[in-house]
């Protein structure tokens, strides 16, 4: 089995340690246009052989794991290139923009739209490790619209991986996963930034913070390159989160100012049962 | 030695673990107004003997370990109880308003004002973990007010404790720390309230939901009890820290609102340097 994948960073690159695991019989290709990132790939294993984009005609899987707004692009010129038989896969974190972009694409059929929920806040082939998919979810949009040999392949390859996988359409999930992951982007790079402005002297701040805030600007850390695309492609309901967000912390400072601390209570109460809704999230 | 705890919970059921551990011929008495958490106390080990609050003329060391409004009125009690040579200390998160009720107390020697930055999102003497403060701050507010012979015992207690000390006056303590503490738990907890509110179907949170999501909302499971107070102590630095906060998502959102997406960019990356002041933090 030929498995190319374009974009061997911390999605591509794990995707690729898992699949040798389970395909042992399986050459892997690594595609990049990142040249040190794809040498860095090849020296860590993640890949058996570098490749450039005109050889996926050889592919019986193409996985394209690469920001969102270069895979809409890619996933067309990739899907002219291949043959009948392959399959092709994206991972990215938006799905309306990329399902609209190749809907009436000839080879639409051998597209399947995906959505992995894992990763790190960490990028580039040295964030690739083991396991990364284990237990997580895969969201899959438009699957009807996938041919249903390719449907069985990639559902195979996600089972390898030890994915769960849940149906969507393509602008359900973009909505959904505004609230259940873009905003968190938000208000843990805006929360850096307003601790960081505040802080000069970074020192301090090292000596004051626990793990409490470690946790909450832990998505901080994260890769604009591949960041700032999926707020572009997702724009419209990341402004509806961000505008709901602002809003309840607005109402929280009011309740402040006008010393209401029985409703400053009950605002964290309500939140409280969030323990039973985050059990099984690791 | 006799060590006397009032309030047994994450944080003093946990500083009893490690007393037990590195004072093996103290004995732990526990004081607590909530009975059943008391028995569970007792039934843990995390305390030797249950005791009320008159006994402790007898204690060589009172830690009191209680929300921070039922603090101020702890400590002025038990210090008017406690005999010339006993240590009396707090762990409370705000420092101010505390150090401020006892300025002019006669025992105002007896007392160290302490504020280990450590703990989880549980609350209760079931929360209690061993080893819970190695490795992190302790900030100590008004040292110089603390007699001598007390403050080396109260640091040789740290010290075993693993704890690094940081020394402070309680009002920039509380700036501080309502940027690096206070503000994480508010916008964790607005972050779930956005989400709760927006996903009525907690099964599908659950489903879409990864670990960003789990780790940016985990504050979220905190006690209101303990927060509250908190909050209402640090009142006007806990509102600063809300503006600044707030102004920022605002211009993340003008920037999108404005299409501005190398502004998004930019604003990503400078706080992306947050990894290396993050380093060192568990």
């Amino acid at each position: 089995m030929n498995v190319y994948i374009i974009g061997i960073g911390l999605i591509g690159g794990s995707m690729s340690l898992d699949i040798q695991e389970h395909y042992p019989e399986a050459t892997i290709y690594g595609i990049d246009i990142n040249d040190a990132h794809l040498e860095e790939a090849l020296q860590r294993q993640l890949i058996h052989q570098k490749a450039t984009r005109s050889e996926v005609q050889n592919a019986d899987i193409v996985i394209i794991t690469i920001p969102v707004h270069v895979s809409i692009d890619v996933i067309s010129e990739v899907l002219a290139t291949i043959n009948d038989n392959t399959l092709v896969i994206d991972a990215g974190s938006t799905k309306e923009k990329i399902c609209e972009s190749i809907a009436t694409h000839p080879k639409r059929r051998n597209f399947l739209a995906a959505h992995p929920i894992a990763g790190t806040e960490f990028s580039g082939p040295s964030a690739a490790i083991r396991g990364l998919f284990q237990g997580k979810t895969n969201i899959i949009c438009e699957v009807e619209k996938t041919a249903f040999t390719l449907q069985e392949k990639a559902l195979e390859l996600f089972k390898n991986l030890g994915m769960r996988i849940r149906y969507m359409d393509p602008k359900s999930h973009d909505k959904h996963i505004a609230y259940v992951s873009h905003l968190s982007h938000i208000s843990s790079f805006m929360l850096g930034k307003t601790v960081i402005e505040k802080e000069k002297n970074e020192r301090d701040i090292f000596d004051l913070a626990g793990s409490g805030f470690a946790s909450t600007v832990r998505l901080a850390k994260s890769s604009p390159a591949m960041w700032t695309p999926i707020f572009e492609q997702n724009k419209t309901n990341v402004i509806e989160t961000l505008d709901e967000y602002i809003a309840n912390l607005q109402e929280f400072k009011t309740l402040m100012l006008q010393d209401n601390f029985e409703g400053i209570y009950e605002e964290m109460e309500n939140t409280n049962h969030i323990k039973k809704i985050l059990n099984g999230i690791k």
